[in-house]
């Protein structure tokens, strides 16, 4: 019942006018994706998000996952076909290196096409990105042997990646954790213990499963200085590379949750499972932050990814559906009613939708190419600064674009009316799918703590005062530009409330730091808006230039519609979230706990 | 898994000292309902609610409702046994006339009841909402010879309402509806066509079912203005008043949707359904409003509802999940971790919840009381000036209640992490059962509509001014009192916001009304907060006075704090919302259709 249309025409945009990327072409793997090759990509990544990866959508929610009575789990029909083609394809590993069976192409396209497969089918994309999690988190802190048993198979396709931290009494505060690790005498470690909420912890959508477990070695030190990292194989890896015997790893349970049906979140028992180090002991915290920061920024591009498609599903029902009359007179008299978005609010939510979808797109590209540059660049300076830019921008992604992106779904969903309640209609899938971004990797609380206790005091503010001072020049260079005065006044207006946000949450940390921490989530908010604001300046300008160089054509005048929009519209929330930091936290941090 | 307590103290505090309602014993059915009254009444509510009804809100979601084979429908265990005890207690008909079996209190102790009983288990409360709409409509435009042969048994739980507008190619758009009724030679009419969407359409909770049912009459004119309304009795009645032979009614299927799965909404096929007319033909529209409004008022009850519930399982989570440790040094040493109420953005989630959550209860008994005044006073001029205020704030707290209501189910959703993504955990039940409030009984934008276009201009914008007129006054009154010097000044900026985008929208309707209809959500927004903070206005300083006659109650500290944690952190949302309102529409309206 529902549509997707992958936005191919919106991703050149960014990638070709807007970022320019073929600037980066000295960056490994960056001249291999020439325009053409994108081009490629991209309308072949649309096709199989189309044709393959959506019709299993409302499949995969209505059918669900189920535990069998051996323990074993079946995931929905058709997802283990399409899963192998997204391996075979090369999709999994399309930024990997090629030595490891890879496509080593840059990981901005890689995000690219994440986003499109995840609005095509979350559940299902999510085997991919555990996985592609895993294999990150393999290549930086495992040994040679261990990139080279699991590496290529897991790329490929034939095998998927899980993240095991969480336990009952250990979430967020995964010091608490108790699963034991006890080193064997060949070298390898006993693990045992139980995890809980393990996306793809037990399926039959590949051959194997490599688990990367968190667990303590005998004697480690309390809290998360005596965590260690384990790659433990769901079957045994023989000498030839072959999967052997079963690992002591059992699913006991799959979880019964809101949304994303189509992916099973187990509990696993670990009963004395065979595993192997990852990157020394007690070192478990620093390996898990690798792939926990590509979750995070992943959760962020499944919110945005909820939100695009849930936009692109109310914007085609309010076309299509026939109720009431345009105010001041039919406009189309010749049919029983108008289609809904003859109605002011009608358009005035389906732009609100779309003016945070481009620009979260336009900053989730933006911050890819960071990436890249981070790990790719031969310049020491600026692999630096790059990461010090997406270490700071990584809450803002996760906890930003997965509250406003399942805002933007419910909003999707209003269209509606009573039909979005109803599952056939598919509107309430995406509402209920997109809840859990905002949930997982960290529930955005924690990003918004992560933001304003470590992130921006780090080196003395350094990161926030780089990313302000790009759009002061931003500002600078377009001041007189006629054609950018709503833009820079706007973005004159957001920065100014960040800067005094900034001063204000510095004051309360030399008071009481709960006191600015009252205000973290406005502050995260604060920031978002702002970078998503500077993402519609460079929208804007790139428009604008377009239109002078003669293209005329109804994308860019729609561009500078929606862009135009949100300075108006959305920005000025900046106001809303300054105005609620500087109000502090007595009222909140001086009522006793039993008066709630 | 989840509890509920009845806020009893806050409701009495409401009714006993800020609306004082004993000052109304002039009033029918005021004298009856005595403080002493009123605590009987509400503490026997609090304990069925607790102990009868809340305990079937999970079952109600699990179980759903099954449409047999023979096309009846089976409500989920102990619905039936719930809702007779509803009935026996003469709970429906709590402000009912005594003339029908009713118990003839305050409207206002009803809407306290109504709350309660929706927190507890929304799906089951809404089969006595359903049936009391459908009550009020008899009463208002029935024949007595209506009234006396369904409403005694409607408000002794015997027989259930429904009210039947809906088509499938006809929502919003009531104009468009096909469904036909053609007199028959004893006086009755034969009705044919097909309903959706009707709550409690079918069900075995009950006895009989009396649908209310809009249809047009032969030769009747196009549009509403054609439409009438049948009253039609699932079993016919005898002429002794039992039920007898089933009429030509059948629940064609039931919907598969996000929540309220306890509450059957059924496709129902009129094949020849006998009726009889209620009120004249050609008024359906008009007798529709009354159960419509009644409706309205409902549903924004109903989303507060929502967020109390979730409200008080989320801060009861928050006292006792121990994770993580406060900032500044443990709060608990003895215990492995703190709770996670030692945080402060835990705690400002929690508050920005209660912030709402006792505003908007203040607002729905103000707005009660108000509804007695409508019905009950003697004098013709304050019959009319509540009628008036009543018809202003109707679209109001149907569209911010659910809107707030269910943004407020998420947040409290929010405090669990992953554990709030679980079924079993229950706050995500809350959350589906919250969003149904947006959607029905006219979805949000059409409420935002019905205000600007056309409550606010009625009488030259006589109810507003009214209302900002109270606001001034109590604002005047109180500008010199110390304690109330931040309320004053939070309500003075609200207003004048407020005042700004009355002024804004008159200004854009006489260029284009479509224009000022571009900010009609944001203006319901608006007009809501100043609402809410009007109600904290009088709260505080019921509160401070209470204070000064010497009593130092934890409750009264506590509404302070929440308080001034609404008047300084959500009033001041007003700001954006003029903001929206007078950037006008062009970026919306000025976009083909195509470019969406």
């Amino acid at each position: 019942m529902t549509i997707y249309h992958a936005p191919v025409k919106d991703i050149h945009f960014l990638l070709d006018d807007v970022l320019k990327i073929d600037r980066f072409n000295n960056l490994p793997g960056f001249a291999d994706a020439s325009q053409d090759v994108r081009s490629v990509i991209l309308s072949e990544a649309a096709r199989f998000s189309e044709e393959i990866l959506h019709p299993l959508n409302a499949v995969g929610d209505i059918e669900g996952c189920t535990r069998n009575a051996d323990s074993s789990v079946s995931v929905p029909r058709g997802f283990a076909k399409a899963f192998s083609q997204l391996g075979e394809g090369g999709w999994i590993g399309l930024s990997a290196p090629v030595e490891y069976g890879g496509q080593g192409l840059p990981a901005t396209l890689s995000f690219a096409v994440n986003e499109i497969f995840s609005s095509a089918n979350m559940a299902l994309e999510m085997f991919s990105s555990l996985t592609r999690g895993a294999v990150e988190a393999l290549l930086t802190h495992g040994s040679d042997e261990q990139k080279r048993t699991y590496i290529p198979n897991m790329l490929a396709g034939k095998w998927t990646g899980t993240m095991n931290l969480t336990e009952p009494h250990s979430g967020t505060d995964l010091g608490m954790m108790r699963t034991k690790a006890v080193k064997a005498q060949d070298g390898s470690y006993r693990i045992t213990g139980t995890k809980i909420f393990i996306s793809c912890g037990e399926h039959d959508i590949a051959e194997n499963i490599i688990h990367l477990v968190l667990a303590r070695t005998e004697g480690a030190a309390a809290g998360i200085k005596g965590v260690s990292l384990f790659v433990v194989p769901k079957l045994l890896i023989n000498d030839d590379g072959s999967v052997g015997e079963r690992n002591a790893v059992s699913c006991g349970s799959i979880e019964q949750k809101m949304g994303i049906h189509g992916n099973p979140t187990c509990v696993l028992n670990y009963e004395g499972a065979t595993g192997w180090l990852v990157g020394g002991e007690n070192k478990g915290m620093e390996a898990m932050f690798v792939m926990m920061n590509e979750a995070r920024l992943g959760a962020g591009l499944q919110g945005m990814a909820q939100s695009e498609v849930a936009y692109q599903n109310a914007a085609n029902y309010a076309k299509e559906r026939l109720q009431g009359r345009a105010i001041g007179g039919a406009a189309h008299p010749e049919k029983p009613a108008d289609p809904i978005i003859v109605h002011p609010d009608v358009r005035r939510n389906l732009q609100s939708i779309r003016a945070f979808n481009e620009a979260a797109r336009a900053l989730a590209l933006y911050s890819a190419l960071r990436s890249d540059l981070a790990h790719r660049s031969e310049d020491a300076e600026t692999r630096s600064s790059a990461d010090e830019y997406l270490s700071l921008v990584t809450p803002v992604i996760k906890g930003v674009l997965t509250d406003k992106g399942f805002a933007n779904a419910v909003a999707a969903q209003q269209m509606y009316g009573g039909h979005g309640y109803i599952v056939e209609t598919g509107a309430e899938q995406f509402v209920r799918d997109a809840r859990i971004t905002m949930l997982y990797e960290g529930a955005n609380g924690i990003q918004a703590l992560d933001l304003v206790a470590r992130k921006l005091p780090r080196n003395n503010g350094r990161a926030v005062q780089a990313f302000l001072g790009e759009i002061d020049q931003f500002i600078a260079d377009n001041g007189s530009q006629k054609n950018l005065t709503l833009t820079v006044k706007a973005l004159n207006e957001g920065i100014a409330d960040l800067k005094k946000a900034t001063g204000s949450l510095m004051k309360f940390t030399t008071k009481d730091p709960n006191e600015a921490i009252a205000g973290s989530t406005d502050y995260m908010h604060l920031l978002g808006l702002v970078a998503l604001g500077y993402m519609w300046g460079l929208m804007l300008k790139t428009a604008y230039e377009k239109i002078a160089d003669g293209d005329s054509s109804d994308y860019l005048t729609m561009k500078i519609s929606t862009g135009s929009f949100f300075l108006e519209r959305a920005l000025p929330e900046t106001a809303l979230h300054l105005r609620r930091i500087e109000a502090g936290g007595r009222n909140i941090l001086d009522v006793p706990a039993e008066a709630f």
